[in-house]
C-alpha cells in the first residue's frame, strides 16, 4: 500500500511538458491582456504624442517582449519534439523569438524615454530603471554578442537598434549556423543558459517594481487613492502576481533536469568536458 | 593549442565553491551593512516608538533576514566538507539558520505594521506588500509546515510567532530526525528545492521594490528630489543592485550540478525513483 502510495505521488510530480506549456502560454496571454486592458481602460489608451497615452506603451510591450515571448523563447528546446530530427529550424525559432522580445523592449524602452523627454522629466533615476536598463544591456549581450568580442562597449549600442542588428547577426551566424567550433558552442552554453534565467529573473523584478511605481505615480486622489485599494490597484496587484508566477514558472521549468534535452543532463562541467573530449 | 586553450576556459568556468561563497559573504554583509547606513544616516536611525524610526527596522531586518540569512542558509549543503561524515550537524545548522532569517523576516514585519498602525496608514494595499506578504507565507510553508497537512490556513498563523514555533517544530522534527520515511523525504525534497529558490527570487524582487517605494516616498522635495539622483539615491539604487546580483549568485549556485550533493545529480524524477527503488 505505502509503496502504491508513493507511485502515486511521484507520478503527481511528473508533471508531463506539454500541458504544463498550455497553462503557460495561457498565463503569459492573460498578463499581456491584463497589462493591455489596465492602460486602456484606466490610464486613457495609447498614443504616440509624447503624452501618458505613450507611456502607455511602455508597460504592453514590456510585457509583451521582456517577459512572455522572451519566456516563449527560452523555452522552445524543451518541447519534447525538438529533441530529434534536423535542430535548425528550433534554433530559427528560439533566435527569432528571442530577436523579437528584442524589439518590443528597445520600442518598449523608446516609449519611456520618449515620454520623458516630452515631459521634461530626467531619464534613469530610480532603482526601477537601473535595474530595467540593466536588464536590457544583458539582454543586448544574450541576443547579439558573440562571445569572443566580450569588451565590445554595449551601452552606447542599446539605443541605436540599427547597430543591433549587424551585432545581432553575428551572434545568430555564429551559434545558429555550423562554423562556430563545438568547443566554443559548448563552452558558451551554460554561459547563455544562466544568464538566459537570470535575464528573465531580473525583468519580472523590474516589471514588478515598475507596476508598483505607477500606482503610487497615478493613484494619489481622494477616493481612488492607492492605500484605499480601488479597483485598478486590485487589478493592476493582481497583474503583477501574476507576472511573478509566469517568471517563476518559467525560471523553473528551465531549471527541472527532466525537461532539458537529453544531452545536458548532465552537470555543466562535465557537458563542457564531453565536448572537449568527444 | 586549441585543445589547450579550451582547457584554460574550462577551469575558468569552473568556480570552486569556497572563493565564491567567501565572495557571497562578503557582498551579503555588504548589503546588510548598507542597508544599515541608509537607515541610519539618510532616514534617522531606529527606535520603537512608531514613527519612521520604527520602520527603519523593515528594511535592516528583510535584508538581514529573508535575503543574507536565508541565502545563506540555502547554501549549507553545497559546502563540500557537508558531503561526507554525519548529516546530522549540517541539518541542524540548515533548520536553524532557516530559524533565525524566518524570526528576522517576522520582527521585519511586525515592524512595518507597527508603523502603520500608528500612523493610521493602512496596511497591504500595494503591489510591494503583496508579493512580500505572499514570500513571507511561502516562507512560513518552507520552515514549518510538513508537507502531509497543505490544507493548514497559514495567513492565520503567520502573525503569531507563538503558534509557529510548534509548526516549525514539526518539520523540523520531520525533517531532521530519522523517523520521516525516506519514501516521504525524497519526494518532498524537489518541492522543498524549488520553493527554496523560488522564495528568494520573491524576496529579492520585493526588496527592490520596496526600496523603489521607499525612495519616492522620502525623496519629493527641492534639491533632494529622487529624480535629482541625490547621494541618497545613488546610494539606496546601488544597495538594490547589490541585493539583485546577491540573489542571482545564490539562485545560480543553488542551480548549478556540480556543486550539489553527489547523490542529486541526477534528475529531478530519477532522483524519487531510485529512493522508492532503494
Amino acid at each position: 500500500l505505502a509503496r502504491r502510495c508513493h507511485q502515486r505521488s511521484t507520478a503527481m510530480l511528473d508533471v508531463p511538458f506539454l500541458p504544463f506549456c498550455a497553462f503557460l502560454g495561457t498565463l503569459g496571454l492573460l498578463c499581456v491582456a491584463m497589462v493591455g486592458t489596465w492602460c486602456q481602460h484606466w490610464r486613457g489608451g495609447f498614443s504616440l504624442d509624447g503624452s501618458s497615452r505613450t507611456f502607455n506603451w511602455h508597460p504592453v510591450l514590456m510585457v509583451m517582449g521582456l517577459v512572455v515571448l522572451y519566456g516563449a523563447a527560452a523555452l522552445v528546446y524543451r518541447i519534447p519534439t525538438t529533441w530529434s530530427g534536423p535542430k535548425l529550424p528550433w534554433k530559427v525559432l528560439h533566435g527569432s523569438s528571442a530577436l523579437g522580445a528584442f524589439v518590443l523592449t528597445v520600442l518598449g524602452l523608446a516609449a519611456v524615454f520618449h515620454f520623458h523627454n516630452s515631459q521634461g522629466t530626467p531619464n534613469m533615476y530610480s532603482l526601477h530603471s537601473w535595474m530595467g536598463l540593466g536588464t536590457v544591456l544583458l539582454f543586448s549581450c544574450q541576443v547579439g554578442e558573440p562571445p569572443w568580442i566580450p569588451q565590445t562597449p554595449l551601452a552606447s549600442r542599446v539605443f541605436h537598434p540599427h547597430l543591433l542588428f549587424p551585432q545581432w547577426a553575428a551572434g545568430f551566424g555564429a551559434f545558429l549556423l555550423p562554423w562556430a567550433p563545438a568547443w566554443l558552442r559548448a563552452l558558451y552554453k551554460p554561459i547563455h543558459v544562466f544568464f538566459g534565467s537570470t535575464i528573465l529573473m531580473l525583468s519580472v523584478a523590474s516589471c514588478v517594481s515598475g507596476i508598483n511605481e505607477k500606482l503610487f505615480f497615478s493613484l494619489k486622489n481622494g477616493t481612488t487613492a492607492y492605500k484605499l485599494l480601488p479597483a485598478e490597484a486590485v487589478f493592476a496587484n493582481t497583474l503583477g502576481l501574476l507576472i511573478l508566477v509566469f517568471g517563476v514558472l518559467v525560471v523553473g521549468a528551465l531549471a527541472r533536469p527532466s525537461w532539458k534535452r537529453p544531452d545536458s543532463d548532465s552537470p555543466d562541467s562535465r557537458q563542457v568536458r564531453d565536448a572537449l573530449g568527444g
